[in-house]
Parts: C-alpha cells; structure tokens; sequence
C-alpha cells in the first residue's frame, strides 16, 4: 500500500425530505446564489423545496447552466456573483451544476488577471467561496469531493480543477429525486460511476486489500442495482444504494493508497469536446479498448475483478481477465449505452489521430497509472473504439 | 436504508515515515501537551520521532495513562494543561491515550462544576481543544472518531462521551508501530475491530447493500491479514492493511443509514470494570452468547455473514447463520482469544445478576438494535457466556 493523505470534510445529509434541512447548514446572514441548469428542477418539485427551505435568506438565482458547464456562461453568474456581493453559492443540480459551482467558488475569490487560468496553470484552490449542494443526478461524485471539470467552447476544450477549498460545506442526497430523472441520465449515471471505480482499481495489485474489497463492494452494488432503477426509478430501496454507490464511487477513500489510472477519462473528455457524446458514454467507449490494448499490464486486477464481481470461476489468469473486459462491455450494453464510436457519430474517420495530436500539443507527460501511455498509444487505443 | 447524516473530518497521514508531518497539522505558536501511556514508546522510537518533529514546538509531557482511561489520572492531566496554558493536544498511544485526550479537550473547555458530568449528563460536545494523534495500537479506531470511553475505579463505572467537537484535527497512522506490539495486544486490536463491524452489522436486513459489502470487506481483510500479522508483525503489506480496517470498522462510515446493535459493548463494559478483563477479550465472551440468545432476530444478517464472510454455502438460513457463530468463535479461538467467562476467572458465579442490577440500576432504556433487550435478557446472555 502507499502511503496517503485523506481528508473530506463535506457532510452528507441523506435521505427523503433531507432539503429542507439545508437551512440548518448555511449561516443565517449569507447572501445566497442558488445555481441550477435547465429548470427541470421547476417541474420535479426541488426548486420549490429549495426555495421553501431558503425562504428567511436572501438569495439570487443563475439557472442555465448546461452539460459540460461552459465557461462563458459561468463568467455571466461570477458577473451576478460580484454585482450582488453573494456570500454563500448553493448548486441545485447534478455534476455539470456543482462542477461549475465549485468553478465559481473559486473564482469569485481568485486575484489573478482571469480566472481561467485557474484551468490552464493548474491552480488549486485551498479556499473558496463556501458552497452546498442539493444532488439532482447521482452520477460523478463531484457532491463530496474537491475536484471539477469544465468546457470551454470556444477552444473545443475541457479542463479540471481542484484543491482542499473546494469541497461543499455540505451536500443533500435525497433518492426521491431519481423519480423524475430520464432513463437515459440514469443510464449514463450508472456508467459513470461504474467507471469512477474502474479507473481508482484496474491497475495492478499493491496489497490494498480493504481499498479493493470496497471498490468491488460499490461495483458490486451498482450492478444489482441498475436494472432495478431502470426499471422502476421510485424504488426508494435501490435509489439510495445507486445514490450513496456514486457518491461513494468518487469521494477519495478508495482512491487512497492505491495506483490510479484516469487514462479513460483523459481520453473520454476528448470525445465530449470533439463530437458532444455524453460523458459517461465516451467512459463505455474507450474503457474496453484501452483495457485489451493494455491487457498484459492489467490483467490481474481484471481476473480479479472477475473473480469477484462477476463470479468468473473458470479458465486461466488471461482467461478471466478477458472474461472480465467482455462482462464490463456487456453490462454497459444492458444499461443501452453503445460502447463503441461508430455508434455516436459516421464522422469518426480521423479522430485517434486528431485526439493524438491534441495530447501531443499539450505536452503530456504520459497517462495512465503507470504514466507510460504516449499519444501513439492514445490512437491506438481509440482506433479499436471505432 | 435509513436517513443519516455524516460527516468526518479528520485528516488521516498514512503509512511509514509520516510522524514527522505533524509538524505542518499543528499551529506554530501552539502549546503542546503530549499525551502517552506506560512509556513503551519510548523504547520503540516513536517518542524519538514525535519529539523530533515538534522540536520546533513548545510542548510539554504527560504520560502514565493507563489502560481503560482512569479518570483520576485524567484529571491531574487537566490539572497541567490549565496551569502551562495548554492549547493543543496531542495523543501518542493507543484507543486508552486517545479516549483520555478526548476527554480533556472536552474538560479543558468545559464550564460546568465538574468535568465527570461530560460523562454522566451525557453532555455532547461541540467545541474542544483541537488534538491530534499518533496511533501506535490499531484496534479501537478512536483515531478516526469523536467517542471516548472513560474508567472511574472509584465507582467501578465506564462511560462514553462523546460530540462533533472530538473528532482528532488528524491522525498518523504508520503501519510499522506494529512491529513492536506485543502478540496479545495485537490479537485484542484484531478482536477489537471485528467486532466493531459486527455491532454495526449483526442486526437485521435493512437494505444497505453498499454498506453490508463495505462491513463485510473489512471483517474478509481481517480475517486474512490475522495469521500474518501475527507470525511476522514487520509483514509491512499486512500490518497495513490491519491498521487501515481497524480504523475503517469505527469512523462511522458502516454505520450509516443502518440499525446497530452495541449490545456486547454495553456488556462487555461490565466485564472489565468488573474483572479487569481486556476490552476486547470481554466483547469475544459475549457476542457469540448474544448472537445465540438473540438468534431469531439475527438469523438474517447470520447467514448473510456466514455465507459472504466465511463461504458457508451448504445448508438451510438457519444452518448458515449458526454456522456464522461457529465460525466467529474460531476466529477468536484462532487468535488465542479465549470465548468463555470462566476462561478468564474462577469468580464469575453471580456477575450475570450483578450486571443485569447495574443496568437496572442505571435505568438503561433496552439494548441491542430495537432497544429491546432488558436486564433479564443480559442476565441470560452472560449466563450462557459463563
């Protein structure tokens, strides 16, 4: 194991009718500016328990904050941010809210020339506008951890951030939010968690027995889960295990001690920048092409993952590491989230070459848990996701 | 799932080498108070290595706290901080050094008559003393928590405390202070931590699938590193992987949204303020007694246990979940644990009366998951553990 730091200090209020205990959580003179996307959360009832809880704080609105939270957009509200002297930010929304959230936190106490440096020179944040979450979409995590990513348009790019001042002061998880959410959003967020957890433990053994256990725990959930929620998303019981499984997919702890990789999501961010695939999609497109390209690097925690999660009991090593891949591809496939490119979009012709050449701008120094991959190898990889 | 509120701030440093971070966790102008026990750390180097990291620090000693956290002693402790101007803690030691300097982060701020009415008000705290700790017994998982549990021989009582203000400001936990506890020290830490698990578990199905696998995870890795830690206790990989699931049973994250029990705590209090009998060897006599007596309510979670835990897959829910209790008596067996009363004194006639009169006496409401259990039924349960 090695040796780590842990610290998440956000506290989780979970379960039905949790909202209206936010007003328990945010000092009584902040000046709020509740952020939101594209007011679905008028038509669920969230806007309105929001609202209800808020009703003896001052607060503002910014809603419009889309998918890929857009940095453009994201300058209008730090523009309300400075305007209205807020005090206190509250996202009410999914990822993309509290990513762009966290964004804001940041920037409205930034003192460089422009906050978008806080992107491109890899600023962290030891401390930011304090902020809660009200999570409309289990999905990334982002509600207990410190960390965001966000698009920029105009450059066709996406970028992360991060830093210990940006975990939410607080974060609700109320599983009755699932009712309303579409089967496709609940599809890629089973997908995106189901990834968050490969990406912290498809790598190689290093002794963290317990950081495994609890990784195949959460994928272990998320698959007895999943049919269940798509099924019937009022399923209070498998709401909240879907719920508390994303959050616990990317809350740092199994991430502790152990070898990462994130080559996945590397290379998946470059798809949403390129052609707008979701996500989580772009995660169960490049996942099994990048685990049979780097099959002879990974395939003990394949066979285990096998194993463990998906009872593969027979055949050798290799045998079950690629019985392992095979589960994964299919297990997306029953969720309907098609795995390879050619199912997004005809105009893939030329895109391992172009994301190549992206990484190869960029100076990368190597992606993957062994930091070894080399844009050569990135097109490749994306080549057999074709 | 049960609605839960959770939150824990603690910063963990894990792995060797880390004593010497404490320096960037504490304030600079702080004034310390060291806190240890018997002085083993001073033969073991850790009392070298902490004192050479506050060397830049202002800090004074305390040690001779001793197992089970006497009150007395306690309270000559509280007696230096108020006259050195004290205004951090820091605990080098085990559960017993910890628990005792949570107590006086509690009491040094405390602004009532007497500090024992902490304990016996059951007054919460909100605010201590910021402390920190350097764990050198895995076992308790005070490290990560905000509970103490504090002795007062002059009354033969031992009672908890605790409050969001106790969780530790950070803990160091490196794995190789383990080479240097004695073998019935580290087989108490292994019983200690599983049975932590066990009192969050042992109850009945609710639903909790994430966190069912996550306590299962950590009794599996328990069972596993038990042989090698304790044939070879500089076995790094497993001394690390102990240190981590003794921390994990009791940081309050397996708790969450589920019932739990604590019953063979509560009476296993009685035992060693009775007999002086080790805290963990107290909780090996009762629970496989507690978990007979109270079989039908548990027979559930038993076979889930037997069956995930230990691979019991022959037999009726019944034949599993008593297969389930066999297979936990071993397990202590197996670390020359021993599992009966009469094991530890020939004295024992009469202490199931006398405890089921001191619970009588103190009003306890009913104990185990549905507050049901009454001094009759821990009259029985100690009876059947003679």
């Amino acid at each position: 194991m090695n040796n780590f730091e842990y610290q998440n200090p956000t506290k989780i209020l979970f379960g039905k009718d949790q909202i209206e205990n936010i007003k328990n959580e945010i000092p009584k003179d902040a000046k709020i500016l509740v952020l939101y996307g594209g007011g679905s959360i008028k038509k669920n009832g969230i806007y309105q328990q929001v609202t209800s809880a808020l009703k003896a704080y001052d607060f503002v609105e910014f809603g419009g904050i889309p998918a890929n939270p857009e940095y453009a957009i994201l300058m209008e509200a730090l523009q309300v941010i400075k305007e209205q002297n807020i005090t206190y930010l509250l996202a009410v929304g999914g990822g993309s809210v509290i990513d762009g959230t966290k964004f804001l936190s940041s920037a409205a106490l930034y003192e460089g020339d422009t906050p978008w440096d806080i992107l491109t020179q890899n600023i962290r944040t030891t401390k930011g506008m304090p902020f809660g979450t009200v999570l409309t979409l289990p999905a990334t995590g982002s509600e207990m951890n410190s960390g965001a990513v966000i698009t920029r348009e105009e450059t066709q790019e996406k970028l992360a951030m991060g830093g210990p001042g940006l975990f939410p002061k607080f974060s609700v998880l109320d599983p009755t939010v699932i009712h309303s959410i579409p089967q496709r959003q609940l599809a890629n967020g089973i997908t995106d968690a189901f990834n968050h957890v490969l990406e912290q433990y498809m790598t190689y053994p290093i002794g963290a027995l317990l950081q495994d256990r609890i990784a195949e725990s959460i994928l272990q959930t998320l698959i007895e889960v999943a049919p269940k929620i798509l099924k019937d998303p009022t399923d209070y019981k498998a709401a909240a295990n879907f719920m508390w499984s994303c959050t616990m997919a990317l809350n740092g702890l199994i991430q502790k001690g152990v070898p990462t990789d994130w080559a996945v999501h590397a290379i998946g961010h470059e798809l949403t920048a390129l052609f707008g695939i979701d996500h989580a999609r772009t995660l169960a497109v490049i996942a099994p092409s990048h685990y049979t390209y780097n099959f002879e690097s990974k395939k003990e925690k394949l066979a285990q993952y096998a194993e463990r999660v998906w009872q593969v009991t027979e055949g050798t090593l290799e045998e079950k590491a690629q019985a392992g891949i095979e589960k994964t591809e299919a297990f997306f496939k029953s969720l309907e989230i098609d795995t390879k490119l050619s199912d997004y979009t005809q105009d893939y012709q030329g895109t391992a070459q172009k994301i190549a050449q992206r990484f190869t701008e960029r100076g990368w120094k190597g992606l993957g848990e062994h930091q070894s991959l080399t844009p050569n190898d990135v097109e490749k990889i994306v080549e057999m996701a074709y």
